[in-house]
């Protein structure tokens, strides 16, 4: 049945082959305009950003009363003639000669034709692809994947899936969902009156990766290049429209590799993905641009034609001291970049993407390798314009001895990264890995400013609906 | 750093290209044999299956004493020109006229030459994606989760993220784990003692989910043709080597489609899947058949070219009632197929990959559509030979007033399923959906028979180590 059905999108891809001949769309009806005897019907069969025009004729269709009378959202069956108009906007519509109503609708639908606030659209998550916004939103979402995909498949990486249920705590921080299959209210105690873990379903506390990263170390020391593509948590009570407690993020992982390496695979990754969207999702990009975030293009073209900045922590803090410019928090060696500090770097001072690398050890990650100065890693974040901070990885530890001492210091159990550890002892090898979230790329790509808007069913604090 | 060494799969797959020439590689010491002044070391960088050779000789190198010490898995960096040898195995190598240690290791490195058990090297998951089965395994699960994504895209579906962490229970069945933020022990608890789950992260229990598929006819509802691919959890103390606690699942959904679409996608996407692992890792494939599973290039090739059967559950059954084969399960209509009825009929009747069509509804899951005897719903298996069940799916039950009676009549909570039952409201279609268990077809295309070995680091019941 389906193949009975000519996608949309081969309509307009391909309209030289089909116009002048009998086609058969199947699809829902986005606006009716509809008068006693003739009408126009714009109907959207998923299949493509741009609806069809239907053309309905009382003189053609035996069920003209039954059509004229069809809600918004109903979806019906249609063959007609493919006619190609002399309009810039819609160059072809079709013709109907037949129009079977496949599952209607009435005027309780929720998303009408009025524009519809985000928020209020968060609320009928089940309806929301539907529209305009949306329908291109999560489309750019998978073509995005699949980029990625397409980007490191090339490039020989093996992807590589590490778990989402984890005995540990990758990062040593973080806040993380419990994961147990034991019963709350009543659950089974040890001897001296502790929840006795034995008995959960791993034997042990478990609770949702903050990161797939520890595990993609050993699967890059085995593979040499690979990378993580999958949903992370953070059990964070944040409200703000960055952050959601579970996202997907991607995290390459190189060896024989070092930290200009990594810049340069993540400059590369980025140009890619932008290309890839920009030549495959005309139609989403241009409205994104004329609806959502006017600079885009604009903004996007800028990134793929700049050489990417590479300046250090030091010289970034340098800069900031010198630049007369007042901030909200004051700067000093040592102190974490804010926000407003990395859109002034990459805003005001270079308007373009930049690297900063080598922070101070102690705002940093323990696995980050120590540089020689004793105080600073070889980290590195990618700051973009209009968002800040998009990337941060860093080269990893590869001395067992340093890392060891690193663990020790930070009061980290070290029995818990045995497996860590043993990386470094039998055939260690430099190399560096950054993470790249997924949600922040969605949201660079299309201008949509909040994390809710750009995952289909968003998981944030006090809301798990649909 | 990285591109100074060549990838070892360039050398071998653009051998004409070096040979003569001076090469740098970067890998690990598989095997070495050295004797007083000349020897042969064994190198793998982890981007091809097989090793490339490095001969090692005194006059040549300065660390010669060095190099004769080096244990197996140590990182070496190695610079010399490539040779063509008269030798079908290995028709290249390389005469190191350098070779850096990069990370050296010992004799206690846990992985040496001798075959170890799968189960031994389950306890060093951190080094098996270094033996020559788990790169294999591991690189052809990358090149299948390509395999899929490219697929789909082929085909126009949209790649949809459905959430993780769930406040419904999909299948209104299955064993779920529960997410938490909530002090076990000490939980908050209401006036009547229990406890208080208006405090949890989400402000209502949430566990994670069993199947993307109900988020995923929401996006097909919008966007026609779409599949998700992600993890899915199960709580079962299911201890055979057929079951994970998580893993990977494919999940497609197609509108304006029914149930002889979705079995000619399927058929499709297993021959697609199929004819992209042989052509892509050959190497790989050839060691699986040569190693693992000797009849599975013969099995493989006999899928990609068979017709797969379509039979109705009911003829299965008088099938299997006439075979007079005895079964240890007995058979009647009504009963839920064994996997030895299941092999009966792909193997021994058939021989070929089937599809079992039109279940009795009491044995199927409430979304499945009712056929017209009132007695069956049309639900689809597909059986192949060596497994058994690779694929369940059904076309959805798309009438709301009948997936409403069902919902009541299996006494689920009706209030749960609002936003499922409303797609059934504003513009119903028929659509169709399966689920391929990712790890099931990794199984099968490499012939590994415990799924502990086809998932890096797998979580069961009790074990969540790495």
């Amino acid at each position: 049945m389906q193949k009975d059905f000519l996608e949309v999108k081969s309509l307009y891809r391909k309209s030289e082959e089909y116009v002048g001949k009998k086609v058969c769309v199947a699809g829902w009806i986005r606006t009716a305009r509809i008068s006693k005897s003739f009408g126009f019907i714009e109907l959207n069969d998923g299949s493509f950003f741009k609806n069809i025009q239907i053309v309905v004729d009382e003189n053609k269709l035996d069920n003209f009363k039954e059509i004229s009378k069809l809600a918004i959202s109903s979806a019906i069956l249609v063959e007609g003639e493919l006619v190609k108009v002399d309009n810039a906007k819609n160059p072809i519509e079709i013709h109907a000669t037949k129009l079977i109503v496949e599952g209607d609708s009435d005027s309780s639908y929720p998303l009408q034709k009025k524009k519809h606030t985000f928020e209020y659209l968060r609320t009928i998550a089940h309806l929301r692809p539907r529209s305009n916004t949306f329908s291109a939103v999560f489309r750019v979402r998978s073509v995005v994947a699949f980029a990625l995909h397409k980007f490191f498949n090339e490039r020989n990486f093996v992807y590589a899936h590490t778990p989402l249920i984890t005995g540990s705590d990758t990062e040593g921080a973080g806040e993380m969902f419990q994961v147990t299959t034991l019963d709350m209210a009543n659950p089974p105690l040890t001897e001296d009156g502790k929840i006795d873990y034995s008995q959960d379903f791993f034997g042990k506390p478990t609770n949702l990766t903050v990161s797939g990263q520890l595990n993609g170390e050993i699967m890059a020391l085995a593979f040499r290049n690979i990378y993580t593509f999958g949903p992370t948590f953070r059990a964070e009570n944040s409200y703000t429209g960055r952050h959601a407690s579970e996202f997907w993020m991607v995290e390459p992982e190189i060896v024989f590799a070092d930290l200009e390496d990594l810049m340069e695979l993540a400059e590369d990754m980025i140009k890619f993905v932008i290309n890839y969207v920009l030549e495959n999702c005309p139609e989403e990009m241009a409205f994104f641009n004329s609806f959502i975030d006017k600079g885009l293009f604009e903004r996007l073209d800028k990134i793929v034609s700049s050489d990417f900045v590479r300046i250090t922590y030091t010289e970034a803090v340098d800069i900031l001291l010198k630049s007369g410019h007042k901030f909200e928090y004051p700067v000093e060696w040592g102190c974490d970049l804010q926000t407003e500090h990395e859109r002034y770097i990459t805003e005001e001072v270079y308007n373009a993407p930049v690297f900063v690398t080598d922070y101070p050890k102690d705002i940093k990650a323990f696995y980050m390798r120590m540089n020689d100065d004793g105080k600073t890693v070889r980290a590195m974040d990618l700051l973009v314009p209009g968002v800040g901070e998009i990337i941060g990885g860093s080269q990893r530890e590869e001395r067992y001895d340093v890392l060891m001492d690193k663990i020790r210091e930070m009061g980290l159990n070290e029995e818990e990264y045995w497996w860590y550890l043993e990386l470094r002892k039998f055939g260690t090898a430099t190399h560096s890995g950054f993470g790249l979230g997924f949600e922040r790329i969605i949201m660079y790509l299309t201008g949509m400013s909040n994390i809710r808007d750009v995952i289909p069913f968003p998981r944030t604090p006090k809301n798990a609906e649909f």
